[in-house]
């Protein structure tokens, strides 16, 4: 028998299946938001192709983060839960704990970085959350987070790597295929932003189970195609240093242990786009889909928007996975995008 | 017995009814999309309220439109709409006219202002559609409708008052109760943006069907408030000339004949919002929904978050009606209504 030195985790995550992800979907259900999956007869024309968008930028929260957050609270024990949560992100997972927590009525503790925009500071605050800034250049917020969860008795729920959290973000997958049978669509590219790879495992394991044939691939910043680069040599890369870019949501260092061992399974590939291309993916969205959808939510419709996947005659799903993004960056993309 | 001087189609006006919308509903049902009703927590706690917002600035063309206009197409014998399809329109519903056209394969011709935003004309033309332009202080669109039609057998479809129309657009409404029962809300009050009233007749015929306790108002723009004055004298009112506006969607002379012998059934009043609280709707949609919406689309939710109709503790329904508005008006309305 041949010697494993798996964690139990990471054998756990070998196993995440559609079922995780139906369980998921039992717990959330009547709490979030099934999302339109839309679709523009022009954009179709222009590109030569069915494009569908799953627009979880009108999930609560504005984004699809509050899935994730929502079932791993759902699975809690509520008298461990009740001590209290904490988690860091860069203020989409935030905001989806934040509201989450209080939906549970219990407190909440966000280590959010200093420089995160100001929409996804101030909203994380008003759902009645502490927020703890950091220096994203200089700190480390899981070290942080650890601290803070030993000494006040908190639980840690991480963004991305870890199993509910996954379930819960593929139940966006799980609507997805719901909706492209209402549609009589049969998807064979599906593209979503990539962070830490939450949502990629989540909803390429949905999507899959149901087309088997589909090519899933992950979309991410240029500088922050660490899950491209994964794939492409089957192990987990980091990004080089953190080079500027408008993508906030998903400027993650390196893809999670778990959800890379998922991907590793499901992807085909991953694609980069540059910041212009995905202010023009917002741009288009805006005119096309009357969508508010924020830079790192728009790279999978970039992707395809910029030609850097070829579409022509395909199906294809992309997801918008957020929509909090600060005025004057929309008000430039919309300028700089056309 | 009373003497009656009724038209045919005003007798037939004062008989519209939920049947008038099942009907519609059968009609359109898998090709009109199903737009969402949102909410937002953090909006609800600002205005002490529950606010649903019924996204039809999702809907195909982006406005609700389409929903009166692929009904209207529907109904007629292949023969005549075979020959071709005239209206006129500021824009949203000659989209809606356009692509219903388009899916049925035959002709539309589009008088449209030649001051219509230049995303509505473009985006018109894309669908296939012949665009003629007219000005719009000084030519009479009726009268230009009549010629093209009797001179090339087009059949004229009018903007709103038909009940063919009024009862496509109320399908709106028919999904709005649903909606609400699947939230377990009970609306107690209801605005949509009102210019020719077709979105109002058959909004609000339907809501209140189900909801018989409901009060359901008209929002429109500052100087174009006929609906409000008709409703308030009990007779149809004309603007006073046409004041600059940036709700061009909505910036219609004179409630309908057909449209208003509803409209003063079932409306309990109207309002008017300034093109600031427009704006500052514009603003606060792209906050907190995530979504695009026109000024003349976002006049009911201005009616809300300006004060002007009290909803402390009420659970209240608002029709985001379109959302096809230019970039740059709507980066200012970002900028301004903060």
């Amino acid at each position: 028998m041949p010697v494993t030195d798996l964690s139990a985790d990471e054998a756990l995550a070998d196993g995440f299946s559609i079922a995780d992800i139906e369980a998921a979907a039992g717990r959330i259900t009547g709490v979030v938001r099934r999302t339109p999956l839309l679709e523009s007869t022009r954009l179709n024309d222009r590109l030569g192709a069915r494009l569908l968008v799953k627009a979880e930028c009108l999930q609560h929260t504005g984004s699809f983060k509050f899935r994730g957050a929502y079932n791993r609270l759902s699975a809690m024990e509520p008298d461990v839960r009740a001590r209290g949560i904490l988690t860091y992100s860069s203020g989409n997972h935030a905001q989806g704990v934040a509201l989450a927590a209080r939906m549970f009525g219990v407190p909440a503790t966000i280590i959010m970085p200093s420089d995160a925009p100001a929409m996804k500071r101030r909203n994380t605050a008003e759902y009645g959350a502490t927020v703890v800034p950091y220096d994203r250049h200089g700190e480390n917020r899981e070290a942080i987070g650890q601290r803070l969860a030993e000494a006040d008795g908190l639980t840690l729920v991480k963004p991305y790597d870890d199993l509910l959290i996954m379930a819960g973000q593929g139940t966006a997958g799980l609507e997805t295929v719901a909706q492209c049978r209402e549609l009589k669509a049969t998807p064979e590219l599906a593209l979503a932003p990539a962070g830490g790879g939450g949502l990629m495992a989540g909803f390429s394991t949905a999507m899959k189970a149901s087309f088997p044939a589909l090519q899933v691939m992950s979309a991410e910043p240029e500088g922050y195609d660490d899950t491209a680069r994964s794939l492409a040599t089957g192990v987990r890369q980091a990004n080089a240093g953190t080079p500027p870019s408008i993508c906030d949501a998903i400027m993650t260092p390196v893809p999670g242990v778990l959800t890379f061992r998922v991907n590793r399974r499901t992807l085909s590939g991953g694609v980069a786009v540059s910041d212009d291309e995905a202010r023009q993916a917002m741009a288009t969205a805006f005119e096309e889909l009357k969508l508010v959808i924020e830079p790192g939510g728009a790279v999978a419709l970039a992707a395809v928007l910029s030609g850097r996947v070829d579409v022509q005659g395909k199906t294809v799903v992309v997801v918008a996975s957020g929509g909090n993004v600060d005025a004057a960056i929309f008000a430039d993309a919309l300028v700089l995008g056309r």
